[in-house]
């Protein structure tokens, strides 16, 4: 059975020793979506002024919050971050997609940083609508894939 | 019609003004799930010691990411937060709720830092237990009650 | 003759204590330029899909960077910021001017955060365009106004 | 024609994979100055005690501003820099120059890191003396040198 | 019995609410020591060249420390920090004293940001000499007064 | 005789050039004590539940702050950290121990980062308990041992 790497012999939270693992190439993609009013997203979406300051601000506090995932998540390991790509898509009248894919070379997986950026992207969105709309929901923040290291690949299958 | 706060005449963002703002007692109340594999949630719940490291760490990485919310959003205004509180629930067999409540008392009101602390809990959570389930989704992250300010009080009605 | 304020009397750096002041309305703008290759501004200024880019990161960094001045500066008090704005404006073919204005109520000037605000948002826009151009300087970055608190009404008079 | 690394294909920015880069042993010396009253200068100068301490704290905050780069400049990458120096020189009656010489190993270059502890030493000389001079100006602020990594060395010709 | 004010009613930790405290004018004095080798204090003490550099980039550490507490410590307020000054005193040849005085008006009290001060200068003043001295000890960190809040005024009484 | 690394020939300091010295396996433990009225230590000790939150929350804080040394130790070399545990002993009826050991892969030791967790978990620990006991003191920080690079293992002797 597996064991919770974080969580010692004595039930006492740690940080993984990793030192003895090798450095290998790392990815890992996270997604997640906001469900706004219709009219909140038509603003964001059609408003070309409007869209380019909410997508961008969201944009730059998602790779932002990316490079800070170590000092936020109490067991999480610092890496050198090489990579750092977050993306939009509108996927339907009330629903924007969000896409982090993070990449290091590094000692552990980048899966933490990924969804970091995601959740901060995210949380910017709300923020830079909020005025107009309070119902906001950030819904099914997830892991799409991860590859590197030494459990090897991970893709979600379909749906949830 | 609302206007978008952060947004300039020009569409560029900028750290909306409430240099005349009255101070007034705020509070906020998010809320957000994670749905995990019952055997993960069970493993959290029943076995005392990682119970109380998974989700104290939790709690703790909640706290203190309310703290850094203005670090984090860009266009958030420093508060100096007066009081958080952040609780889970067992809301079933694969299902763990969040609340976070934040107070201040402020010129401008604390739901991003309510949204923060959930956040960045889950987060852990999933850091915490992401050895044993890659399948876990963070859900439904969601303003339930805001208090203070000029705009008033907003319950969330029943639902989403 | 004036003292130096962060100077104790032993020529010991400390941050000065302004307990016993009051609180006022203030405001600072401060001012730099970016001096770029004409190809380099060009580039910014009529691709209008690489514009958004570089100066809305820039702004958003100037603004972020603004939150984080008393982490920056050893001696400076934290506080509450209330308003920022950062703009640029094309000068001439080679030089991007930068205004930051920033606003609190508080027991001290905000000075440093509009400088800081003006330094971080320029070291962006070099970060952005410096795979095209290794030449760029900033230059000139003053206080153009200040206003609020004992000391009074700063403005620059003209030219440097 | 050289493209602007940082922003991808659709003009959005996102932090350039450099995954796949080796490590290089690097270096960069960004200049920069600060024009001063000269009686201003002169109590910097030569007041031993105050001279420390404006010195003495600027050199500290310029290196720990290094390491605050990937945090302050969104697109930086971050990086283990194995060395940081930052030098004062008194130019003339009225001008202070400052130097920063920063050294890694690693993926990309360190010139936004020189650039930093520069800037931030400026701002903490001006931040040291503003009580009793408010017209300083931070000037000329620049690369001079740039070893290592792909693009190999860049050397500043003289002048500007 | 006094309680835990940091453990609520079911042993969780969560930041007590200050919200409905009124701000009071407060000061903290915290006090720590470092024990070194008696060549390795005669060298910070004689030489007045490194005294300058050990000493100075303490207490420049100190006070960024101090600035830094509610995000170091995770139950504290985030307080408007007022005044800071670290001073030292060579209490004898192998015995370093260090003392943090901090002051605000704010809702809660400022004991952890002067103590945050004292070891985070002691903690730099062993990294600028731990080359010469791995075996200095950090020792007797303690409150010695402690004024504003309900709570009223503190004073350790003679010794420990 | 040894020098002090971090001071240059002028007596300024400067953050150590460790760019060509190889990359080695290093391992520190740093040690400290914090006494407490025995009715404190009692609390912490019995109550189950007032146990789990004051020494989880000091050893996540701990662990946080470990990250955050080079961010603190104005001086100190970023380091990827790969392994961090902070332990506690109840030594006798007054006194708790604290453990703190740091592991990496890296250019420079990681002594700094062990006193570093040792002392932001006591530092917790006092925040946590002194609504109930003012009186606590900090003790004793020191470094127990290091292995790794070139000076090789550091063991220390009995007692002080």
């Amino acid at each position: 059975m597996k064991e919770f790497t974080h969580i010692d012999e004595k039930g006492r939270a740690k940080m993984v020793d990793v030192t003895d693992k090798g450095e290998t190439k790392r990815e890992a993609i996270a997604y997640g979506q906001i469900k706004l009013k219709d009219s909140t997203l038509e603003r964001i979406k059609n408003g070309q002024i409007e869209k380019g300051a909410v997508l961008e601000t969201a944009r730059v506090a998602g790779i932002m919050g990316v490079k800070k995932t170590a000092e936020l998540i109490p067991m999480c390991h610092p890496l050198l971050i090489t990579g750092i790509d977050i993306k939009f898509e509108f996927e339907n009248a009330t629903t924007l997609g969000i896409y982090a894919t993070v990449r290091t070379t590094g000692k552990t997986g980048v899966e933490m940083e990924a969804f970091t950026g995601v959740s901060i992207a995210a949380l910017t969105v709300y923020d830079m609508c909020k005025a107009v709309d309070k119902d906001m929901v950030i819904k099914n923040i997830k892991l799409l894939k991860k590859t590197g290291g030494k459990s090897g690949t991970y893709v979600r299958e379909n749906g949830e």
